[in-house]
C-alpha cells in the first residue's frame, strides 16, 4: 500500500531527491566511489557545495551583500549562534511556539531579550500582531512557520531593526523578499535535505560589531570565509539538498511551489472546515500552509483514537498531534503531493460516512 | 578498473555499511519510506540511536560512570565544546600537529592554556615525549592520531589530570582503556561514518564544574540527558555508524582491527623503508596505524608527478600528501582491505622496476 508521509520533520521529500540520493551512496558521480567516503575537498563534491550555494541565492533570489553557507549541527545550535554574532546589548524575539521560545531563551544568555509579544496563553494558536519592537534592539527575532502549533507568518514583515528569521519549516515553500531580513536560518530536515545540514542567509554588513570572543565554529564570518568548509561539512546532506533545490526548480521554483502548497493547504482546510467531525486549532488567518493541525470537534472527541486507526489503515503516516496540542497535524511541505493530501481528505470523508 | 580509497577523510567505509544505507535510503525497515524522511522520533530511529550507542559502549567496553552522545556540527565544534564544559581556569595542552593546534588555539578563549609540549620545529614529524603537565590543569587535551602528519599516540597515557583526546581518525582502530581518558571526541567521517555525526564519550562527574554559562546545545549534560535527541539529530550519519560498527564487531572487535591494522601499516612501511626510491616522513616509533606518510627519497624528488600519475593510473585514489608534508599519504583506515594496502606496495615495486 502506498504510503502517505505526513512527517513534521525529518519529513517527506521529493522521490527524485531519494533516488539521486541513493545512486550517489552507490557511486558518486562515476568515481566508482559513495558519496559517503568522498573527500570534501575533491571537485566532485567541491562542485555540489557550489552549486548548492548558488541554486539558494537564484531561487531566492537574494541580493548582493548576502551571504549563504551550509552547516552542521541543526537549527537549534543557531539559536547560540544569532545572539553571538549578532547581539550586542539587546535584542527582540516574538514567541509564536515552543521553537520561538527555545530561540529566545538561548539569547537570554548573551544581553537583554525583550519579548515583543507572545500568544503562548492561547497556547499559541495564533500569531500576535500589533506589538512594538524596541529601536535600540540589535535585531528582532521570528520563526516564520510554528510546525507544532500550525501558524505562519506567510508575509515578510517590516522591521525597524534587522529581521532574523528561523524558516526551519516553511524555507522555499513561497518566494521570500530576502532584502528585508538580515539573516534567515533554518535545519534542512523539512522542506531542504535530510537531517543534518543547517542553512544560514545572513546580511554580510551586519557581522563583526559585537565585541564578544567568538569561537571560531560559530563565528558566521569564519565559514562565509571558507565557503562552508572551514571544517568537513556534512556531505550527504548537502548533496540531498541540492538534488531537492534542483527538483524545486524543475517544478517551476517558489511561486510554483507557493500555488502548489496553498492548493494542497486550501484542500485540506477546506474539508476540516466542512466535515462536522473536525475542527481546525489554529485562527484562520494565521493558518499555516505547512502544518495543518487539527483536532476532533466538540461532540466526537471520543472518535480520536478510531481515526487515528482508519488513516492509518488508509497508508497515512506520521500525521498524530504534538502532545502540546493533541489530535491530528498533517505536515503537506513541498514535496508533498496533491494527490496524498487528496488522500487524507477522502479518508476524512470516508470516516464520517462510516458514523 | 577497481579503485583503491586512501582518502584521508571523509574516506573508505565497510562496503556493508555503504550497501545498507543506500537501502535505507530508498526503504528503511521496510517502512515504505526513505531514510532520509522518518521521523527522529520513531520507534525505527530510536531503536538505531540507542543501538548505536550501546554497540560504541560495547566496542571499546566503556565503563560505568561514562556517557556517549552523537551530535552534529563535527569534532571542530568539540574544539570549543571541550573548554566549554570542562575549562574552569586552566587546561594543558600537546600540540602534535594542525588539529591538534586549532583544538588549543579555541581553548584560549575560555582561559589559561598551557602548550606542554610541541613538535612544530619539526614540522610535527614527532610525538613530543618527557614534558609535564600542570597538577592544577583542568584537563590535558591530546590528539591521538594527526592525520596530516602521520603520527599517532598509540598507548593510553597516564595523565594526573583528566584527559581528553581527539580521536577522530583512530577511533575503533585498537582497543582502547576508555578508563584512563575523561572525554573522547571524534568526528566520524574517517572510521566510523560518512561526514556529520561526532561522537564524544565522557565521564558524567567531570560535567556541571565550570561556572560559565553554557548555551543548550554546547552543554554535554543536555544532550546525554536526552540520549542525544536534544535536536534532531543527523539521522544519517548515526544509521552509517551503527553500520560501521556492526560490521566491527562482525570482524571481531578492536583487537581484531587493531591486528588487521598493524598488518596493513607494517606492510606498507616496510615497502618504503625497503624501496630506496620512498622515504617515511614520521619518525619511526611514531608512526600512524592509520595515515602513512612518505615522499620521494633524495635523488629521486623529480619523480614524484611521475608516481602520482602512475598510482592513480593503478586505481589509487586520494593519495596525494597533505600540502604541509608534500609528497604521499596513504590514509589506511579500519575498513581498507589488506589487498588494498598490498596494490599500492605492487605499484610502488612496480615503478621501482620501470626505473
Amino acid at each position: 500500500m502506498k504510503k502517505h508521509n505526513f512527517n513534521a520533520g525529518p519529513s517527506i521529500l521529493p522521490q527524485e531527491a531519494i533516488e539521486e540520493t541513493a545512486k550517489a551512496v552507490l557511486n558518486f558521480n562515476g568515481s566508482g566511489l559513495s558519496l559517503l567516503e568522498v573527500s570534501h575537498r575533491g571537485k566532485d563534491f567541491d562542485a555540489v557545495m557550489i552549486e548548492a550555494t548558488s541554486m539558494m541565492k537564484e531561487l531566492l533570489e537574494i541580493p548582493e551583500g548576502y551571504s549563504v553557507v551550509f552547516l552542521g549541527g541543526g537549527a537549534s545550535l543557531q539559536f547560540c549562534m544569532v545572539p553571538f554574532n549578532l547581539l550586542h546589548k539587546k535584542a527582540a524575539y516574538l514567541n509564536t511556539g515552543t521553537w520561538a521560545g527555545k530561540a529566545l531563551k538561548e539569547a537570554r544568555g548573551f544581553g537583554e531579550v525583550v519579548e515583543v509579544a507572545s500568544s503562548k496563553e492561547a497556547n499559541f494558536s495564533f500569531i500576535p500582531k500589533n506589538y512594538d519592537i524596541p529601536a535600540d534592539a540589535d535585531y528582532f527575532h521570528i520563526t516564520t512557520n510554528n510546525t507544532i502549533f500550525g501558524t505562519e507568518i506567510r508575509t515578510d514583515l517590516t522591521s525597524p531593526v534587522p529581521l532574523v528569521a528561523d524558516m526551519s519549516s516553511d524555507i522555499l515553500s513561497r518566494p521570500v523578499d530576502v532584502s528585508k531580513y538580515g539573516l534567515i536560518y533554518g535545519g534542512a530536515q523539512k522542506n531542504l535535505s535530510c537531517a543534518g545540514v543547517t542553512f544560514v542567509i545572513v546580511k554580510n554588513s551586519l557581522l563583526g560589531k559585537v565585541d564578544r570572543h567568538i569561537p571560531s565554529m560559530l563565528d558566521y564570518r569564519i565559514h562565509i570565509d571558507n565557503g562552508s568548509m572551514f571544517n568537513t561539512p556534512p556531505v550527504l546532506p548537502v548533496f540531498t539538498a541540492l538534488q531537492t533545490m534542483k527538483w524545486i526548480k524543475a517544478q517551476g521554483g517558489t511561486k510554483a511551489m507557493e500555488k502548489r502548497n496553498l492548493a494542497k493547504a486550501s484542500l485540506l482546510y477546506n474539508e476540516i472546515d466542512r466535515n462536522p467531525l473536525f475542527k481546525g486549532t489554529a485562527a484562520v488567518e494565521d493558518r499555516s500552509v505547512m502544518n495543518v493541525c487539527f483536532v476532533m470537534n466538540e461532540g466526537y472527541e471520543e472518535l480520536e483514537k478510531s481515526f487515528m486507526e482508519f488513516a492509518q489503515s488508509k497508508g497515512m503516516v506520521g500525521i498524530k498531534g504534538h502532545r502540546s496540542v493533541g489530535g491530528f497535524r498533517a505536515s503537506i511541505y513541498n514535496a508533498m503531493p496533491l494527490e496524498s493530501v487528496q488522500a487524507l481528505v477522502d479518508t476524512m470523508k470516508e470516516f464520517e460516512k462510516k458514523q
